[in-house]
């Protein structure tokens, strides 16, 4: 079967897109993004070494852009001000390069996107010239504009930052995914295995996801395990499920008329 | 990783179990069983021909015993007597093989199991000197029970057999896997490949389906989920999820204050 | 509206039974029991002072026989022996009171019922002339064979006694519900005001709660709000509620397509 | 115990606020509404004759304004401009009344909120002196914007209008509740009892439906179950419940090692 993820022309074998954070050291970052099979590398503009820094170890020498297709994010931006001179300033570091992840956050305890900034920095960026994949909540209208403004994917969380607590609105998603023209990839909130597989057997395109892998208590295993459960679920979706259904018998799919 | 699932003293590379009925065809049978990659079969006594009936197909002709491990089962017995002679049968028919899936059902309905028969015949099947893996509700002292009386898997399920609802109450299948020596592999409920990975991730050894490949649009494809999804929540489990937070900020783990 | 509450030929009006353990003092339970309009009251005899030992105080006392529906109950027992001569002693102490609450459990760390042990306790006490209220799993099966055995209630519990988790699976309750013809009152589990209201939307008959009175932050007044989730719940039930909808479109009902 | 919701300086006893639309009748709307309790009744000035057609019977006669707080709202509208010119309407046909319900909607299938067109308008009838409660999505960070605008209520939805589906998000609720200073009111979503009790238990202020009553199958007496449903689920707020435990133990609550 051939079943490619297309972003911005290109073509993906993996589904499963990893941040590059929260890792001990440089070489558990290196091992986990192997075994995740991600083709598509995250990174935060604002606390990573992309070169601003001579002297440093730099993130691009495990992760050379001849093998990874790059994504500078501006994670730590809560204005689309700052978001914008974020990627401008990725752009410039890495030679041109104008795929970026668009990322406002409207405080720093939760760490959820502030919509309306978003909406203008990627408006902004759209205008300069930058493929925007773009974070969000799961609000449909929104993930619409973010659309019609021009984004190449639409990135909504399935629970906030950081917290693992899974897929919490399935029919938003489910909302979001049915309306979309481009790519959407559930980012942020995946904890385990599971979640990953739920999020695209609701139909997402993707998965991202950083803290999920990089906090297991055996990373590289997590990542093993989530490379599995992004192709399962994929399939799964495609597959096409059997019904649900309040007992075996097959004069009694659920419907309406149950109470649970 | 070695990591076998060990059934009666014999190793297994592979933790899905399925059954062989509600298929199209035998072909489709073989195929789907094939793609699943599971190493061990089960098949209703009452329902296949298994060289009863020499002059029909016989099942066993696409699930060799060289490369099976077939699993005679007592599906559509509803006392501990039928089931027990349903066993006595399939050993006869299959040349003294022992390993058997003891299933009694409560009624024709919701298939829920009927523990006390349940108990009764599990008793007399041990005492006949068979290796009796077991299908149970998910009450733990039950578990217990069937386990103390020499079951080698205790086989709870995640919800009614042919619904496809998932795992209704992950606490108890926990506390089965807490308290077991044994394998506990979840039996009937699972409907899409996420409800195998949360099974998995609960601690489970392994999951049996059937339905859920059968009547999935396309049976094939979702084999491969399956064994996917599998081997996904397996390795989750193994490699020990991030805690949950409500919130990305580490100083606020999700504790008993919480009204969620 | 009329709409009683039978048990074993006596009208309630009030559907929401409770417990007396785990308050600070006797003026606490007094309050509280006063303030949740319960009209059946439930006492551990095993822990509770019922005349045992004439020189302390005695819970009768302040919930006068004139007043309340006595249920005393097995809690402590792990044996149908152990619990049948436990109602034997209540028997005894409260002058032929015949109304039990009958509960084996199966180990002290969750207080899950034992099956096997409260199904022979159950046959029993019914033929010593017991009527019997039963605390059981949300096993269907099981729960018919309680009715056959000539139990005039049956209360499964929605999760672990004390656990707070509410209800854990929905169906096992309703599949009950519809099957029986005695009261179906859950026992155990209930947290909070909605677990209370759910229960009696699935259609039970009753709720029975300790804890989450108890161990309120403020008892008195929880007392109050589980009057009221219980009634809410039972109305709610009877008005027959709205059917669920992925959309407001009066023409799409949620039907088993819907992959959520 | 004094307990009232205080909305633009005025106290109300009910934390129900119920719509007044898909009755079958006025003597329907009439009766559910006198069932309900609640003090504050909305109208969609574009559907409902407020006067604005003298031969035609007007809902106001059956709600009179000396004994119903009226909250016309902008059902119906899909941007800003509509949403301001219906409020002067309203305003007009109901000599100077400024208590408004504002809903920019995005599209008609899901009728979820259009978020921008909201705070544009949010802002513009704030300027114009209208006393706006807004209905909004979960999203927290929106939510902050419209009270820092002057909204006198945040409404945001459980989930979408007219679903039935309850309370998808209460994470994204208790942070709207934890951060908001005005009162936060559900609205939209709720089904039945109980999801009006998990919405006060999240800290909710109060709950605002119409569907949920008016298409049950015994409008009235659902009115009342959502009478005592809210205020049990505000009490069982207050009262402070129980923590959840995987066990009854108290030496094991729930804590972040649990993997579900």
């Amino acid at each position: 079967m051939q079943d490619t993820l297309i972003i911005d022309g290109k073509a993906y074998n993996s589904r499963l897109l990893v941040g590059t954070g929260k890792y001990q050291d440089f070489q558990q970052t290196q091992d986990a993004i192997q075994a995740s099979g991600a083709e598509i590398v995250t990174l935060a503009v604002r606390r990573t070494n992309l070169g601003q820094h001579p002297d440093e170890p730099n993130l691009l020498d495990i992760l050379p852009p001849s093998q990874y297709t790059l994504l500078p994010n501006t994670a730590g931006c809560y204005n689309a001000k700052d978001a914008v001179r974020t990627c401008l300033l990725a752009r410039e570091l890495l030679d041109g390069h104008d795929l970026v992840k668009l990322e406002v956050l409207g405080d720093e305890e939760t760490l959820y996107p502030n919509i309306t900034e978003t909406l203008i920095a990627a408006k902004e960026l759209v205008s300069e010239g930058f493929k925007v994949m773009v974070y969000t909540s799961d609000d449909p209208i929104v993930a619409r504009q973010l659309e019609d403004l021009g984004c190449v994917a639409i990135m909504p969380l399935g629970s906030l930052i950081g917290s693992g607590l899974g897929i919490l609105n399935p029919y938003n998603l489910q909302l979001i995914v049915q309306n979309a023209q481009v790519p959407v990839i559930v980012d942020a909130g995946v904890g385990t295995a599971s979640d990953a597989a739920v999020a695209m057997e609701l139909g997402c395109d993707g998965v991202l996801m950083n803290t999920a892998i990089a906090h297991a208590q055996r990373p590289i295993l997590m990542a093993q395990a989530m490379a599995k459960a992004v192709e399962a679920g994929r399939q799964a979706f495609l597959a096409g499920r059997m019904p649900k259904r309040q007992f075996a018998s097959p004069s009694s799919p659920m419907d309406g008329r149950i109470n649970i």
